[in-house]
């Protein structure tokens, strides 16, 4: 049992740099951000006694980068309709989509056991994995509810892509683990899978939102934020590697312990062939949590870290390079500023 | 650990009367529910690889009452569009409220790690609770997808408000678990939560894809569908208690075994005052099974069990009674048949 989570899609390091996307945006960023807040407080609140408390202690404490990417993704394609109603579908794509992550983030917690969630007691540990499951369950039912109100049935199409390829990610690295073997494409499958697609649906359902919404422009903005998916959960199995705790908030090698093999591992397997005769499922042994960091030196000591880094600095950068062609005048370049902090994370 | 589930949704009794029911409904009926058949196991298999194997599973053997209950619906308010786009809405309709019973079903037998269901080991059993719980969510996700397609925000709206009232009763079952003081109205909104919401949702879909769809027609259908579903889950909790076990497949009290407090044994409590001073939480020791067996007998000889029969059946009456000011004519005939069948099974 693991004292803090480290799953894939926990956004386990800080992301620093959107303090200064905040302050790029100002007040009416803040504003939208707020807002976003208010409903979903307001949303895990409605669903009454016994699970309000727990879908609350859930979605306490995010860094909302799913929303916030959903807020400039509406902002770059020309902002919501200046209506009530216009603001109201805004606020609730952003929603739900960060209602889908925390949902995520519960079920994630039963299958891993981890006893902390950013920073609280998960709610696996706090009231079991049965109250665990059906909270989960809530968030997910809540998001496609509130996203229903928003009269789009695209909107609910790219909602529920996303959330279909989140369980088939699940599923893909349960079947994965503790196989050293996996290729570097099954791997970024994975990232796809577990990460990508949610991004990809929180910059298409800000698109859909805006007043220029157009499909063209929901499909380029999904697809830059694919990108920015899949580097920054790159960057996040760098880091479980790399560390320090300090920064990271889990001991290194957090993932390999649980048997989950990431690009790290899988570059220096080609690099160090006494790798591949590293017997990964002793890891589940009682020395695994000393054995894991050294495991995580002698990756280190290959040079992978710096590749892995490089590739998914690479795919950040075709990420970038595509915006002006998406949106000119620097209209997006908010956008561009989620992807430097997706790169920042990891100095 | 129980070697087979009995949870409070899981049709454990036969309902024969459906076998009536197609015969009444002839060739026509058949062919929508083959069809639905065909296209529950087509959204499984696309799920690939690892995936397609456990939903599979998890989809094969069910009884198929609610996708009957969408069917009939819509066959009683006038039949779907006679082309092809509005036959697949149906299908489709039926296809996404049995994945979300499917996906229910899935996550109950996490929590109550039932080994068996239908008949056949369980995804939690076969595969571990973490690709149990990544398999409901999938099936939730793709029964979202697949309404999406049927470009219906109100077909929506009815699934993801059935979606979160499933979620909530669990949440409640579980605060309620061996609270033997719970109040008649609160194991009440249970049921109403766990079971007759999606019974709902199937009347209400099924309306809303005929060619006589009104919101109207709709809320009445979804009334008389909620009923049912009650008196369904009332007569599902009589059998936990009456058995036997040849007939519902499982040893008698197995819902009070995992601290289910249902309602023979609340009505069991106001006639036989030695029951009050009963400690259901020593059901979890070693000699639960064998004590719980005394204390369905003791519930028995109250007669709170034909209480309990008498109050679902006057719920059933109330719900066939309003049948002929909703539709005129006999046209929800059949839906008066599943009224029958569902009454049938305790029989």
């Amino acid at each position: 049992m693991r004292v803090v989570s480290g799953t894939a899609t926990s956004d386990s390091a800080e992301v620093d740099g959107l303090d200064a996307i905040m302050a790029s945006g100002g007040e009416r960023l803040r504003e939208w951000m707020a807002r976003t807040e208010h409903h979903l407080r307001r949303v895990t609140a409605e669903a009454g006694a016994p699970l309000a408390d727990h879908a609350n202690a859930t979605v306490v404490g995010g860094k909302r980068l799913r929303p916030l990417l959903v807020v400039l993704a509406a902002e770059s394609a020309g902002g919501p309709p200046q209506t009530s109603a216009g603001a109201e579908r805004l606020v609730r794509a952003a929603v739900a989509v960060e209602l889908v992550h925390s949902a995520t983030l519960v079920h994630d917690d039963i299958v891993d056991d981890a006893l902390l969630r950013r920073g609280r007691p998960s709610v696996a540990a706090l009231a079991g994995r049965q109250v665990a499951v059906a909270t989960g369950d809530l968030l997910f039912s809540r998001a496609f509810a509130e996203l229903a109100l928003n009269d789009d049935v695209a909107q609910l199409r790219a909602l529920s892509d996303a959330s279909s390829a989140l369980a088939e990610g699940e599923l893909l690295q349960r079947e994965d683990a503790y196989a050293a073997h996996v290729a570097v494409e099954r791997y970024m499958r994975r990232c796809e899978l577990k990460t990508a697609a949610l991004f990809e649906a929180a910059c298409r359902l800000g698109a859909l939102t805006a007043v220029d919404a157009s499909a063209a422009l929901a499909d380029a903005l999904g697809v830059f934020a694919r990108r920015i998916g899949l580097a920054f959960q790159m960057l996040d199995d760098v880091l479980d590697v790399s560390g320090p705790v300090e920064r990271t908030g889990k001991p290194r090698g957090t993932d390999l312990l649980d048997g989950t093999v990431t690009l790290p591992f899988i570059l220096a397997r080609e690099r160090d062939p006494e790798l591949i005769a590293f017997d990964l499922p002793s890891l589940r042994g009682e020395d695994g949590p000393q054995t894991v960091q050294e495991l995580c030196e002698r990756i280190t000591a290959t040079g992978a870290l710096d590749e892995a880094r490089e590739r998914a600095l690479a795919v950040v950068a075709e990420a970038k390079a595509a915006l002006p062609t998406i949106l000119p005048d620097g209209r997006a370049a908010l956008l561009g500023l989620v992807a430097d902090a997706v790169v920042e994370r990891d100095r």
